[in-house]
This record gives C-alpha cells, structure tokens and sequence, in this order.
C-alpha cells in the first residue's frame, strides 16, 4: 500500500538514549528486530520502527520518559499488543516507543461499586480471567485481546456493544501523561459528574496524540443468570440486517448481534471443518434473569421468520454455546487463510440503522463487480460492518484496487449519514477522510485542541489529524 | 448568599447594540425586568443581568450574534429556561444573553434509528409529548422541564439515569457555535464513531463556555410494555440506599431509584394533603416485556424485606402509577413551602455506591446539629443525592450556615471519592472545588482547552473554571 504520509524522522539526540538507557537498563533497547515488531501493527502498511523501545512498570516512569522527550522535542508513541489495523503504532516521524505490555497489574477490583482499576497494559481478557469467579465482568470485547489502554486510546467496541455499550460508555476515570510529563486524573469514581470538561471521553478515542494513558477505572457488569446463544440462516444479507434491525427498534435487548456473509462462512468451514450452511448468517445472544433469554430468544425467532430466516440452532448450556459461537470468533483468521499469504485491507464503516442494509447492499454489487475475495460480517445492531479485502501485499495492482474499494466504501458511509470509522479509529489511514466527515470547522477546533495540550506534537504525531 | 466573584463588567460598545436591535427588531430588548430575569436561575445568588437580551431563531442567528460579540469582545451567555442552581447564567461580566427559547422546533424524529434532532431551546416535555405516539420516548429527566440545550450544557441526569444513563450517554451530535461564530457539527449519525475527538462530550457539560449549542440529535428508548411503580418505607435512610445498592449490584434492572427522607414525606404530606407514613421511603420503577417488571419487583420486595423496609404499595396501571409517583415529583416544591418565603441552598454530592450510605449518614449528623430544615432525597442508584437547606434569603447568619454545611458536604463526597456535582453543574458556586476534586493538572489542561477555543473569553466567563 502507498504509505499516506511523507516521513520525516526527526533526530532523537544521544542524550535521551543516553538518560533511557541509565534509568532503564534492559527494559530499554535498540535491538533491531524489537524496533521493527514495535514499528509496525495489524494493518497493511510497512512497518516503521521507533529509535527505542522502553518498557515501563508504573505511571512515574512514563512521566519520567515523557518528560525526557518533551525536553529533546522527541516523539513519544504508546504501544500495547499492536493489534491496531489503521497504522496507530507507526513510527512515521522515528522516537521512543512506550511499550505498555509490563504495565499489566490489576490494581484494584471493587465489586461493590462494579468497577475494576488496572494498569493500562492489561488485556481484557487477563481483567476477565481475574473476574472470573466475582459474578461480574468486564464487556467491551474487540476482536484482538488488546490492552485495556488501547481499547481506551482507539475507543474500542465489539460484539456486546449493542447491549453494554463502547469503551466509553464503561469508562469512569483514566490517568493520564500530559505532554509535559505530568500526570494527571481525569475524574472521580462516582458514577456520573459534571464537574468541568469531560477529560475522559476526550483523552478516549485520541490514539496517544493527547496524552499518554497509564491507569484505567472501568465499569463491570453482573454476569447474567441466563446466556442463550442462537445461530440462523437467511437467504440474502438484507434479511438478516433487517431482522436485527427491527429487534433492536422493539427495545429487545440483543447481547449480540453478529451478522456473517456466505463467503466469511465457507471460509469458516474450511478452517474450522464445520459444515454450516455457506448463506448469510446471524449469529445472536440473548441474556436476563432465569427465562428471560429463552422468551427473547422465542420473540426473535419469530422476527428472524418475518425477515425470510430459518429455525434457530440454540442453547443455554455454556459448552454449547461455545460450540455454536465460536466459528464468529475465528472468522477474521479463517477469511485470511482463504488466500495464503495475503493481507486483509478491513473497512470499519458505521452507518445509521435505518441504512444500513441498504449500504451494505451498495457495497456487495461494487466488492462483487472488484474481483478481489472479500468477506463481510458486523456487528449490525449498532450500524457497523467490516469487509475484509484480501489482497497479496506485493501485488500493486491489487493494493491500489482494494484501497479504491475502500476508499468508496468509506466515502459511501458518510454520504450515508454514518462515521469513516465505528470502531479502529482514525489512525494514519483515516486521517484523509476527517474532514469530509465533520468538515473544516470541526476538525479546526480538534487541531486547536491538540495544539494546546501537544504545542511540540511529540504524542504520536501524524496521527488522527490530516496534515493542513 | 456572598457573591463567590467580584464582578467586573465589561463596556459593551453601542455597536453592538446597534448591531443587534437592526438584525432583530422586536427579538432584541434591553427592558429592565426582562434583563433581570435572565440575570438570574434557580441558586440563591443575586441577580445579575445581561446588557441585552435576543431571541435567535435559528443556528445562523446565534452565529452572527457570536460572530458580533466576538469582535467587540462582548460577553455571550446562552440562556434556556433558566432552571439552572448554580448560577450558570448569572451575566458576572454583564454582555448579551442569547434565549435560545425560540428556538424550539423538533426538526426530526427518526423513530427508525431511535434518534431525534431538535433545536436547543425545545424542552424535554414538549419532546416527549411530540414522541407520545411514537412507541419511543426520551429519557433523560431532570427535575425542571428544562431546554434540551440547557441540559447538555450542564450534561443533566436525572431519576431514570440508573437505567438510561445521562444526557452524555443519550447524545449522538450537536451544532455548536464557537467563540468565532462559527458553526460546527460534532459528529455524524452514526450510533458510534472513533473518528477523532469526541467533541460531542467535551461540549456537553461545558455550559456555554466553550460554544454555545444550537442543535442535538438525542437518542430514543422503546417504551416498555410493561411498567410497574412500587414504595417501600424504611426504618432508617440506611436501609433505603442499602436496599437500592444490593439491587444494582444483583444486576436487578431499576428504571428508578429514588429515596426520600422523613422531613421531605411529612413536607409532601402538607403539600399534598397526603397521609403518607413520614419515614424513609424508596420510590421505584420496573419495566421489561410483559412480565418482567412484575418479576423484577417480587425480587426486589425480598431485597427490600432484607433491608428491614416494608410492604410495596405497587401498580402497573397508568393511573396509579401517577398517584404512587407523583409525591415524589412535588417533592422540591413541597419542601420549599416548609419555609414560606424560603430559599434552598441544594448540595449535589455524588459519591461511589459503595460509599453512600456511610456518606449520607455522616451528613445527616451534620444535618440535624445545624438546626436549619433540611430535606434530603436523591438518585440512590448513581449515588446522587441532594440537600435542600432552606434558609431566609435576609438572614446572613442562615445564609452562612447553610453555605458551610454545603462546603462540609462537598469536601466529604470529595473525600469519599466521589464528585461535587453529579448533575447540576459548576456554574459560579463549585468553582472553587475543582482543583480539590481534580488536582491543578487536570484543571490546567481544562484551562488550555478553554484558551485555545475561546481565547478572549466571552463564552459564559467567569463560569466552570475558578480564577487562576
């Protein structure tokens, strides 16, 4: 893929290796190979290493780092599992990279108050792991197990946003590295405030470009008594979108609603030796109190026959529902082995509900029309869908047909009233479509913001926003 | 009550008000008594009023009076309904109040995406009742029937925020007007979006002093099929929050949670000719499928039962449901008459859940040893609750007294980890905790933000952020 961006590394002076290595010794390095794996993530771009990598254990060292950075105008990029798809952890401008993944203790679990506080290079599933036996858990669950920091910094969602809402939605307070090497608390553990500007929601969703985010309070949910897991087929897409749809505007409340197309089936079949039926399927869960997820289950199916679907394949039991649920889980890696060696070019487009079959739609006839193996699935009650376009990464022509694919698609779901990106985040490779999304004026006042709080630009600069 | 600020007016220039009385006419006034009406909210500070007072129609109307005051360096203070106990709207540095009440057409409900865009000056009962045919409804309620506007600017919650959430959870996108007079859209349609800096959150709960908000897109909720309202009494406001917290923790889905204290009951019972028994009492909601929110309440009345409080008085039918609630509706003005001739200075301490009741026990302590009439209620299941300290507004030494207990209070929640605004918003009077709460940083970086989006400071001064 072109790489969007002009790099223009910036001279990182001897003096900040110098104090990095003295005050951090084997957790600071300039191996080669660290640097590459650091410099890169899960998108299609080349990798562009940092200068060094640091691993540090507590907010006082990545203020200490910051601080060290600030002072020698070197940029500072935070990186947790690099399972970024937009190019988030890319060194464009070189620097010293914050490597999150030893910031990985649980500092507090509160069930009382339904809230944990853990070091930001916790991944969510070593924060459910710790919740296991506490009745409670922790909901937003993108695909990759990502660092609790990550997930913050690209405002992350998943497949029960539909019911428990994004990473903002479960968000109580953050700490936060400024770009002075200060550290800072955004808010309290009440529930609610409005005491001054909501800090948390804005460092949420900032990819590092406004502060460095060391220490994250989330909010947890009661395990429900009942968990009802339902997979049906359909004949085209359109009823499978439209049943979810008309769930979610009755007000049932779906814990997930997963929309997979023929081809992300087939492919599932060959990776996992399944024999589904290779049509559009809705992959569902429904949770309550004892009884209240079979009779949601019961209204749904009814709705899934309106909508031109088949009988549910079900189950309450927890190994069942494993069974019936886990060919959703492996679909990204069972759609990437369909054409060995290739990379996925994966569009993250968000539209309002009311549309969204219909963009889908207009977005099957042009993927048809490409020729290029693409595979659909969403996470439709809340608008948004991926396609994954595979293409062989030395292959120019193919880079150049996927990227127009999903430029249009991305262009499309603007013009469809919907967001560039529901869920990876802006990256390097969104950056150009900011402004045609919010338009000039709003993107000026997301400059002067960065300009306050980054007046140097050392937090993860070329990030989110376009260059002028 | 001491004005916490020494006011210091600015000179509006007679351009201005040339300006304004050319492009509005009649829509323009300086009439004395309309400009002490808009000098003042629901606090107990004096009133201090604007230089003038318009009545935009339209976002392109608020834009040229912005854009007008912007180059004369002219305060602007957007105006609701006035509902606001903080002293928001007071005119601390005199300048044009914009009342946005004119500004009250619903511009559309999309009941197929659960969303509707309205003006800012549309209150929420003139929406709901737009909606009430619509199977849908908006949730977010605070006490007054306040401006959708007013209510994102101060982001307001209310007694179904414990199910629903507050207005920061129900918002989708806002036109805004900066301090240039520019118009900008926070965001697209889109249910949810990584697309750069949630720009829709910083506005909200930023009370017109980083723009002025002329339009927002709010999200809807199903109506239930099913309602039921429920009250329990309690031997002691103990077992009434405790009662409430074990409920939330049991993931037991409350619509609403709301507890009133003895003195407010025996206020409501003269209000109201009711013969209600004066203890503590829990008001409460359920709502699901049909079914569900009888199920919910059985469950609860054994929590309840637990907690040592009582039978449920309960209805599912509409009527009754009115007569159940509506003593808790009045309860504010209810308490005010205790004191004909009263003012209330109202705390809205907001702490963990966990922490609640040892909090509020304190404060009754506190409470009772003033010798001052207090009320206490509150939204138990967020850990909200206020005080109504009633005070004779000539009585300096009632005045002090009250303002201490308010002082104590808000250092206590602040203590407890909690905040010291749940929902009403800094205004004039929390100024002063806001490092307390936050610490110097995090308000520094509130500051940088509010230099860098209103840098000669006429959006609402003097109001969020305290004095350097």
């Amino acid at each position: 893929m072109n790489q969007p961006f002009s790099p223009a590394r910036r001279d990182i002076p001897a003096a900040v290796h110098t104090s990095l290595s003295e005050r951090f010794r084997e957790r600071y390095t300039t191996n080669s190979s660290i640097l590459s794996q650091h410099g890169a993530d899960e998108s299609h771009y080349e990798p562009m290493p940092p200068d060094a990598v640091v691993f540090p254990l507590s907010t006082e060292e990545v203020a200490f780092i910051v601080k060290l950075c600030a002072e020698h105008r070197a940029p500072v990029i935070a990186f947790g599992v690099g399972s970024s798809v937009e190019g988030h952890v890319l060194a464009v401008q070189g620097g010293i990279c914050i490597d999150m993944s030893r910031m990985d203790r649980i500092l507090k679990v509160q069930p009382e108050d339904m809230t944990a506080t853990v070091q930001a290079g916790v991944t969510r599933m070593a924060l459910n792991d710790e919740l296991a036996h506490s009745g409670f858990f922790f909901s937003v669950d993108p695909g990759a197990n990502a660092t609790i920091g990550g997930m913050v910094a690209t405002a992350a969602s998943g497949t029960n946003t539909v019911r428990y809402g994004t990473m903002r939605d479960n968000l109580l307070n953050l700490t936060v590295v400024t770009a002075e090497g200060e550290i800072v608390r955004t808010a309290s553990r009440a529930r609610k405030s409005s005491a001054g500007y909501h800090l948390t929601n804005l460092y949420c969703g900032s990819e590092g470009t406004l502060g460095i985010i060391t220490e994250v309070t989330v909010k947890l949910h009661p395990r429900p008594e009942e968990i009802l897991a339902a997979v049906a087929t359909f004949g085209d897409i359109k009823g499978a979108v439209d049943a979810v749809i008309q769930a979610v505007q009755l007000g049932l409340p779906l814990a997930r609603a997963e929309m997979l197309d023929a081809l992300t089936i087939h492919a599932i079949n060959r990776h996992s030796k399944t024999s589904l039926t290779e049509a559009p399927t809705l992959f569902l869960e429904f949770c309550g109190a004892a009884g209240e997820a079979t009779a949601q289950a019961a209204q749904m199916q009814q709705i899934v026959h309106d909508c031109g679907g088949g009988e549910f394949a079900m189950s309450t039991r927890e190994e069942e529902r494993a069974t019936l649920w886990n060919p959703r889980h492996n679909a990204y890696f069972a759609v990437l082995q369909q054409k060995p060696g290739s990379r996925s070019v994966t569009t993250d487009a968000c539209v309002p509900v009311s549309v969204l079959s219909d963009c889908v739609e207009e977005t099957r006839l042009d993927l048809e029309a490409s020729e290029l193996p693409v595979a659909i699935f969403g996470h439709v009650g809340d608008g948004n869908f991926h396609c994954m376009i595979l293409i062989d990464p030395a292959n120019a022509d193919e880079r150049e047909r996927a990227e127009a694919l999903s430029q249009r698609l991305t262009r499309r779901a603007i013009r469809f009233g919907g967001t560039c990106t529901g869920e990876h985040g802006v990256g390097l490779h969104k950056t150009a479509y900011l402004v045609e999304e919010h338009g000039e004026g709003a993107v000026d006042i997301m400059r002067r913001i960065k300009k306050a709080l980054d007046p140097h630009d050392i937090l993860n600069p070329g990030k989110v926003l376009p260059d002028h």
